[in-house]
């Protein structure tokens, strides 16, 4: 492991070289236009799984972006980890906002700021640097080792799921680790041992085939808009409570000890005002910041459009107007029978002067960590590098292929954060700190160092 | 007038290729990117009313676009007739829903499609070809004309009043005309004797100063989606009626002699589905169509955006959202008092999580006609022309000027529009027919030389 840790330390500063060339590529897999850039990313990583001494590297095709797997099974008798990341990264706008451009990597203050840096290129690229760091400083890893990176997490795609189902064999391992989110707190080590599920819904609502004057037709014919913000004002109170029938009725309530210790949690409040600009923290009624932002289900209106937005104004009655809208579903809440609730009652609160039309764009269950296996060996090697036991937690977002792991491999996946809380996942001038990433990196590489000695 | 009636039958095939010239000028006012196209369109308009054989043309520099002027005077002891029109025009997007170029004009089916085809500039057009013809045909007008040709309609722009506040000895006369709107229904000729005013706002509610992950920060913060549908679902029911305390208060009751007027209409719930597209006819309750849609009050949603509104899913949580909203005034509904009221029910509706800022775009007061010279004139001429009494009504948009010329020059305007319901006035593929153009320069004829005779 010493020897690996040298390696890793000796070579850091051309390994963010190699980095920000994989942040060069706009690989959003939300865009169509951006079909290149997928497959140029792809190449890229399958030349680097083999460069840093990985083997049996390949792009499975799927009915949507490719998976990249390889591995080093050299460990005899030695446990499996497999590795998760994803290539994919969310769009980029609004442009800008951003100071540097976000597909030109930047190093500012020791971050390097560029969409994916956080979200996922940087965090995985901490993993793939142990790995490095093991096969070139010391020629072999203490553990076996399975890589699988993804390319349609953003968009909860639906190509993880059948292929990890099929690939049992290919995937087989003891535990699954991933670092895809932030910790708790900055300096705060942190491991998640639970995650909320995602629905993720479109409501088009149509009026009439054209829009309509507002001075001509108002007072006579309904508008898309005012309908659309009828069921929308109706779907979640002011309270943070979601108002369709049956919501909550899987919820499963949290035991007294899980409650207590989130109760123990220091809240986020002074930071989210500094790093969102929030007035004032939101809350599920009757449930802490804590448990309502991370074990409790939400409700979020993502987009909005309709009629007119540009400058100025125009005296039309929008014949359309469109939501995209999200919940965040909790164990035992299932996607598909949330879809159908939604949908039923969104359809009873739409006027008979209206067409209705619900897509659902991605779903995926919600999960907890059923055993603990690997649990104190990811808890010692945070507190190595961070000097701080790390918290246990659920996290509120969610990685699709956590569930899939845990319903077709039968295993757990340790989610072990490196990012910040202000590394502006999903908004403009994402970042991760170099810090972040060297000590993911050591963490990574004690981690397989422990579970080598288990 | 036979001469002048001769004139124009001859020549009417040339003056269309003119209008087309006119229509090609992309005159938006709402887009300051089109202040070129304004000057081009005042240029044209000062040549052709030179050409027709108008005086004194000019335009008159305002704050925002210029306001053109010509007259003829030589028509001794006679009547003055004010003509108004406007030379901008809406936006024309969506651009995709245009089966010819909104900018390239084109006849088809014996009309001519454009935008600015019925909204205003061929409505217009009509007017200035019934003065060529007398002054080409006959050498002579049988009354006086002033030509009031402006550029802030469609933005309810604030440059007119001040101008007809200033230029009283200039605009002086017995009445206003103008065509700029739709006939009750295809083929019946109608006169609009009052209007709705129109108060035009924008809301802007902001929860952050970044978009944040909906399952990073979901359960924790507010939304300003959510907060926006909140305000604009609690600002009209579903049952048509605003709910704006006090907007109702000073509204004037119909007297009964008009209440039956207008429940004698036909209702245009079959011709509204065809042009439309609409599905039932929305009104508000208690009143019917023919009252709601043009002598009462109503709040319509006009655009709303808000978050990620591309293809696919973005999983954020907005920190912006804005909607424009805009309210038809009745008498005696004055649009600074009920700005007042909205601003101070729309922050009560807004959360303490949120900022709120409040734009007025346009607003102005809502009219009816309290004398009745030269109405029986323009009755008289469109019975002429259609071959039918015309009805007398109100029309539930606006045009500014209108409350303008009775607060400063202490004139009506009569408005004999000579569009139909199926122009798609503010829509795509905006049109107005041939016929139209045709009789409506033959009302303008008859209607002139009738005030001549009186």
């Amino acid at each position: 492991m010493e020897s690996a840790l040298a390696y890793f330390t000796k070579n850091k500063d051309h390994s963010i070289e190699e980095l920000k060339e994989y942040l060069k590529i706009p690989s959003i897999s939300t865009l169509r236009e951006h079909k290149p850039d997928i497959e140029r990313v792809v190449k890229f990583l399958l030349t680097h799984l083999k460069n840093i001494g990985l083997e049996n590297g390949r792009a499975f095709p799927t009915g949507g972006n490719p998976i990249v797997y390889a591995d080093w099974l050299h460990a005899k008798g030695k446990p499996t980890i497999l590795i998760y990341g994803h290539y994919d990264v969310q769009p980029a706008d609004p442009l800008k906002e951003w100071k540097s451009k976000p597909f030109a990597p930047t190093v500012r203050n020791r971050n390097i700021y560029a969409r994916g840096a956080t979200d996922n290129k940087g965090q995985h690229w901490a993993h793939l640097q142990a790995i490095e760091a093991y096969l070139k400083g010391t020629g072999q890893l203490p553990v076996n080792v399975k890589i699988f990176i993804e390319g349609e997490e953003e968009v909860g795609g639906p190509s993880v799921a059948p292929f990890v189902k099929k690939n049992q064999k290919l995937l087989r391992a003891e535990l699954a680790i991933l670092s895809d989110g932030t910790k708790f707190r900055k300096g705060q080590p942190t491991i998640y041992i639970g995650m909320r599920g995602l629905l993720y819904m479109e409501i088009r609502v149509r009026t009439a085939h054209i829009d309509a004057h507002s001075g001509l037709f108002g007072g006579r014919i309904d508008n898309a808009a005012n309908v659309l913000a009828h069921i929308l004002s109706h779907l979640k109170d002011r309270k943070g409570k979601v108002l369709i029938p049956g919501f909550y009725a899987p919820v499963k309530k949290l035991s007294q000890e899980e409650k207590e210790a989130y109760e123990k949690l220091p809240t986020g409040g002074g930071e989210l005002r500094r790093i969102l600009g929030i007035k004032q923290i939101f809350t599920e009624e009757d449930y802490p910041e804590q448990i309502s932002g991370a074990a409790r289900p939400t409700l979020d209106v993502n987009g909005l459009l309709s009629g007119f937005t540009g400058e100025g104004s125009k005296t039309i009655i929008p014949y359309e107007a469109l939501a995209k809208v999200s919940m965040r579903l909790v164990p035992d809440q299932d996607p598909d029978e949330i879809e159908k609730l939604f949908i039923k009652y969104v359809k009873g609160l739409t006027p008979t002067t209206a067409d209705l039309s619900i897509i659902r764009h991605a779903g995926s269950a919600p999960y907890v960590m059923k055993k603990d296996w690997g649990l104190s060996e990811m808890i010692k090697a945070q507190k190595e590098v961070w000097g701080k036991k790390p918290l246990l937690l659920r996290v509120g977002g969610v990685i699709g292929a956590v569930a899939d792991f845990h319903r077709y491999l039968g295993i757990d996946t340790i989610m072990a954060d490196i990012g910040d809380p202000d590394d502006n996942l999903h908004a403009p001038n994402e970042k991760l700190s170099l810090e972040n990433i060297a000590k993911g990196t050591e963490m990574s590489i004690r981690f397989l160092n422990l579970i080598g000695d288990k």
